[in-house]
């Protein structure tokens, strides 16, 4: 098996790298999606969140301009923000995204977090972000009693409209999963969660393999993504861990590949980000060599379930507002 | 504060320290319940899972009929096992419940676990267990697609038909929690989970204060329950913590007692079991002492997220079927 691409419960085939676009900055989004088509990625893993779909939209369409690619060629992935839970709002968010990405459907769409924030309109703000009011004194996250399952069943919908191709999930655990595969009609083809050598969620990725729910790890490189946020300290780098750097001797890979390898070897999709071209093309070299089973026991024994991403300990510091996701 | 009781939303009172029936053996069972009783036990933590309701029922209606209580003194839980879900099964299983018990009503009807088995009859095997069918080769769980919602709806049908005055779940996680929170008439009163210095659960402790659910700690005595199930080392005893020990030394009282105090002093109720007179008395003895706010943060300070009770990893070595439920 060479990993190139994994399977979802559809048949579809998604290419198991793929480019994650949060934190890449706009005003070089377009440049580095183009870069991207050029050094080979097929599969970008966008979200509106990220405030950066305008731009990965001018990227792809600049590509598809030029001949690079054909839209057919690419697996685009968009994320449902918090705000656009409601029934009657799941669309036009949809719309939102293909309007700004320049496409006419996506591959995969994901209910980005199981929380639904109050309704903020498009014209008023956008991305809305966590908060509910920026310009209030004290900005609070502001909740919405929204079932999961009624915003399923307009992600269902536009599976039947033909706008998206696959939908799912990010950052769900096993009996949230559970709980909506028993009322889906389309169940999640799809969760997207953290996971890395810190995180390996071992059990959770047993139970969406058995359960036919493909996993795509976010933040594959661990700590990486979280310097930057003060989210993570130093010590904490994967890429800096002896296990990790000696692993990358023996197989003559630098430390990124083999995390991604892990990944990847794992039966996962990975999506890295970097705004670095010669990155670009270090992460999507993981399909020419393999890690031993030894190896990938060595990696997986680096297990401490550090998660680097909680935006309920984010939401407390900023917001104002307590407010876990994964307890 | 005393914390003799702990208040539910629905504004009714359920006294702090329960007796936990679960590994009671039935041949002593009526004569502990009714022991309790006397000792002063007014809460009475039971499940059709427990296998000894009957005995149970033996013990209350022996200290109702000596006129040492009254119904109305009491507060009696118990809880839907996992073959009952479908909405049809669930009052069929509280009658049964009642029936054992010996009572009309329950003061608290939990679902036990975020699943839903495969149905079997009262008839045919009670309490049913985990597994689907004991006699098979190779026994397995086997699980139906029955919404959670679709059973709560028929928990919240108990109680507008007064069979039930409370009602809640076990075994929830946050989100999982909210979700439902969002979708009832009736909101969960109650979650009861696994819950001791060594699994403090801070995070899903506040949540639950936050969101006016109220918390029984099951297991307060963390892995006692769990030698004789080889579910815990002999390292892992609580009892014999050196921190634990040193501040029932301050306080001069049991180490049972300082765990038990720590789960009321946080605001949880508990239940401990034992099956021995004297302890019955020392497990309720812990009103009339406090720990101080260093003994409380150095008693927290002992997490180390260790779950003993994990149905997921019981039913894979005893029935070949592989069952997260809190990944």
């Amino acid at each position: 098996m060479s990993f190139e691409t994994i399977q979802l419960a559809t048949g579809r085939e998604m290419p198991s790298v793929g480019l994650g676009l949060w934190k890449i900055e706009n005003a070089i989004t377009a440049d580095i999606v183009r870069s991207a088509i050029d050094c080979g990625y097929r599969h970008f893993d966008s979200a509106a969140d990220y405030g950066n779909e305008i731009q990965t939209g001018e990227g792809l369409s600049a590509a598809f301009r030029d001949g690079a690619v054909a839209r057919e060629d690419l697996w685009i992935t968009s994320k449902l923000w918090n705000t656009f839970h409601h029934p009657d709002h799941v669309r036009p968010a949809l719309e939102k995204s293909l309007r700004d990405l320049q496409v006419d459907y996506l591959d995969l769409y994901l209910i980005h977090f199981p929380i639904a924030q109050a309704f903020v309109p498009i014209e008023k703000r956008y991305p809305p972000g966590w908060f509910a009011d920026p310009d209030a004194p004290n900005p609070t996250v502001q909740t919405q009693p929204i079932p999961i399952i009624d915003t399923w069943r307009a992600m269902e919908a536009l599976v039947h409209d033909g706008l998206v191709r696959d939908i799912g999930v990010c950052n769900f655990g096993v009996s949230l999963l559970r709980d909506l595969d028993n009322q889906a009609e389309i169940g999640p083809a799809m969760l997207q969660v953290e996971m890395h050598p810190y995180l390996t969620q071992e059990k959770l990725l047993r139970f969406c393999d058995q359960s036919n729910i493909a996993v795509t790890a976010f933040s594959p490189l661990g700590a990486q993504s979280y310097f930057q946020l003060n989210m993570a300290e130093a010590s904490e780098s994967l890429l800096e861990h002896d296990t990790i750097k000696s692993i990358a001797t023996d197989v003559g890979r630098s430390p990124a590949q083999v995390l991604l390898r892990f990944g990847v070897q794992r039966g996962t999709s990975v999506v890295p980000k970097t705004s670095n071209v010669d990155r670009l093309k270090e992460n999507l070299a993981v399909f020419d060599f393999t890690l031993s089973d030894d190896h990938m026991k060595r990696i997986a024994g680096l297990d401490r379930h550090r998660r680097f991403n909680d935006p309920g300990d984010f939401c407390e510091a900023a917001f104002n507002t307590f407010f876990p996701i994964y307890e």
